[in-house]
């Protein structure tokens, strides 16, 4: 197929590689130019502009946050009217710009989908993702090629395109949750005396042996928060938008709400830009540790 | 070797069970007969009292909580003065009796080891229990055997027994804080039209592929919540052990309140005697849903 | 003097007529039409639009929200390049708004001055508002004598207009955790048996003897939420506003936390339109009560 | 009237130096003696025994808490096998206690009273107190010329005495609640450069203008916490007997909750022994403020 990249970070750039192994002609375009060069070594083709990125039977998109999705698709000539190209937004939008920019494409005709991913980049270097996708059904039968290419399953969650927002958002309180709750036992079991190094491991091992517990409990055990897999302040992000969907519908989170103070008292005292695990180094912190 | 096995509830029963199957003598005491007569089928020995049981190499206890605990092994005969027979206490006290039980064995000379135990009944029964164990390193070479025949790992956290109890009491707190973010997740999803049997098995795969939460995304995708695989009241006090640990070291854990409100809110209205995944229709409640 | 008013809603209304009374020629806009009418009875003058109002010595407004104060002075003509009239913003705008708005005054070269009141309409009418007034001293000096007819004290907290909007802020937090308070005081002695009819007038007279307590819990003893003081709607968006202007600088706000989802769950629970100290509800419903 | 006192700390003491000189005979009786020698000389009469002070109309004993009560008044002598004279328990004990306190005494037959009061040392001193009494009417009738010395308003909340503790208890949580409202408030203000010295006295003026309020705001906008009026580990002591009253019946209280992890924080780091006023400094501390 012929596709389209618009966004090239970390996870972008993973993606567009392995399109580009796959035999599919992408079209990239980033602001910044060094992973654009990487990347047209391995096959792709630079795009002189998101505009021109923009074509083919699919674009992806994987930006930042709301306001680069805004500035992209919201204020000027993007969506092109009538396009058949395929929007795919594959970035964490919140639920208020999931709806705006489903409305958007709806008045300029244009295909879009939010297909959400679970994965770090390592992830998606290794087609290992996590793909969560909600928009029209055709739409998605069309680009599955493409889902098959970047991750090892797609789940679709609706027709709507921001219920993939909210499933990824839900499953990224999960996770947020799951660092705070292992900082909390950390800090109990260290008072009485066991090292986190001891304790940490075991529990994981009996009962939560996934790589979200395995990374996050290695890194709050050994205290190594650099350098961030996860920003703390992207983390903070996250859980805003978590809480801004609640608000929207009126879904009390009260661990939500737990975790939006433990960002903000970890970036008051000089965290924010460790990897977001080291919210456990508040909880320590409250225990009168270190 | 010669073991004794001091409560036979649904946890003991599976673990003697196994005790007897790999060929050891075992000694069964339980003020309940149901389970006794059972054992005994499968060859086991029935004491007449708690203190006949506590003989042999080893004695296994496992009462369902610290007054329970206490009326066996603080105010009577037990530990018997002098008994070389080692004492491993397997169920989840909290710190502060595991510490007077370690001083009372202490007092009256007798070896003295908590070992906690992660996995429900039919873990047990399978020999697949998570074993940590504090306590005196050469009392623990004697009965690694035994607990080799129990479980399928066993990890030591120290000289002193009450730190198995600290490390079981923090992971508990842990299962517990992953039951309420599965429980707020699915709120938050539903409220915006995604059936939680939808969400909750896609995030599950994707991050969270353990028996812990495979198991309780289940009951709280279903809504299914009896017969209880563990009784929510039962839950409460395990939160209010980790509470406690907490508040004895000076450990804020705002998880751990936010837990012991939902399952007071859950008490409240009517759940205390289903699962404790049951807190889950709090979170719901709370958010107008059913 | 002469002083325009902009937005004569019920706060705005009370104000207005003081103004008129004490003999100012007042200049009065809204988009709502009767409450014009009714004060230009008192002596008022209607004028056709708000930037017909923005005249004379000062004007002050008095607009439910930031949208409204946005759509009034960040969009279009206002204020007027040059003028010389002082703006008295004497709404609970954010920290954000209230910060574009200064900077919005200072490039058009218009005096601006944030001048937030505490007090119900009642108070308003009997001009026993507190006033916290914050921007350039000068300003604020030539306009007290405007102060002096709306209020019982003025209070100066800096020469940034934000900062009054600040100390608002963050005072409406402390009126909406008594409200809490109270809700979960009330819940704890009525499952002893205790009418709150009985406990909330003890407690508010030995301890708590100031119209904000005596106020809700009198509500809250009654259990008379309807018709509303202050709409429950309004007061998640104070709380909002906390929450806001806390993540702006990084400060974590636990009971305003717990406020969120106390009215979240509210108005989930169809308390939206009741008074706000009906967050009293959800105390009561969540400990079974009801 | 004849009358014991059990307990002269900082509030019993004042309170029996008011009975003495409204003319009553006073019996004293507390293990400390520098205290029991300076109300000798006020016209006290020093008993050499809690069993001594028990005798005449009535007994008021002031016990630090639940321990030395369950040591007075549960395991000995006391409270003499049909006494007729009446116990008058002043302080706040746990229900769980006041409920063991009254079987107590319903099975020796004696008189027992729950009469809470509100109030610090230099309130009881001008017998200002505010008393809620529970217990049989004809009793409280009967000892009533004693709380018009001790105190300005006595309120009767039923016949079971705990009900009285169950009411102070519930007041309490609103007074910690009212500290950590302020000590929030003023980590907000604070970082957006407005001193605490500033906001704090206009909001209390303007709000809040009662003794509990400008008492912490003072300490709070000062940052002075020592000497304690009231000591932080005993503030969490309250609260945790709100927690524990509350958790006897199922009542979620997410304020009080907050309140004890802002409790443990400020134990944790080190201002355990300064007014519990200085949970502010956690607030502050959280923010990264000092």
């Amino acid at each position: 197929m012929e596709v389209g990249v618009i966004g090239v970070g970390r996870m972008g750039q993973a993606m567009a590689r392995n399109l580009i192994k796959a035999g599919h002609t992408v079209h990239l375009y980033d602001p910044v130019v060094a992973p654009l060069r990487a990347l047209e070594k391995d096959g792709g083709r630079i795009a002189a502009s998101a505009a021109e990125a923009f074509r083919g039977d699919a674009v992806i998109s994987m930006l930042p946050n709301d306001d680069a999705m805004r500035g992209a698709f919201m204020a000027g000539d993007l969506p092109p009217q009538g396009s058949k190209t395929i929007h795919i937004n594959c970035a964490t939008a919140s639920v208020a710009c999931a709806q705006d920019l489903t409305a958007r494409h709806k008045e300029r005709g244009v295909p879009y989908l939010a297909a959400c991913v679970w994965g770090r980049p390592d992830a998606a270097a290794a087609a290992k993702l996590s793909i969560v996708v909600a928009g029209d059904g055709r739409a998605i039968d069309k680009v599955q090629p493409l889902f098959d290419v970047l991750g090892q399953r797609t789940s679709r969650v609706g027709d709507e395109p921001y219920k993939a927002n909210v499933a990824k958002i839900a499953g990224n309180l999960m996770v947020a949750a799951a660092i705070e709750a292992i900082g909390e036992a950390a800090a109990l079991v260290r008072k009485y005396g066991i090292p986190a190094t001891d304790f940490l491991p075991i529990v994981v091992k009996a009962l939560f042996d996934v790589p979200v517990y395995r990374g996050y409990a290695d890194a709050i055990a050994k205290g190594e928060y650099e350098p961030p897999g996860f920003d703390l302040v992207l983390g903070l992000k996250d859980v805003r938008l978590a809480l801004a969907a609640g608000e929207k519908m009126n879904v009390p989170l009260p661990f939500a709400s737990v975790l939006r103070d433990a960002f903000l008292d970890a970036i008051a005292n000089g965290d924010g830009n460790k990897d977001w695990a080291a919210i456990a180094l508040g909880a320590a912190r409250r225990a009168g540790l270190d």
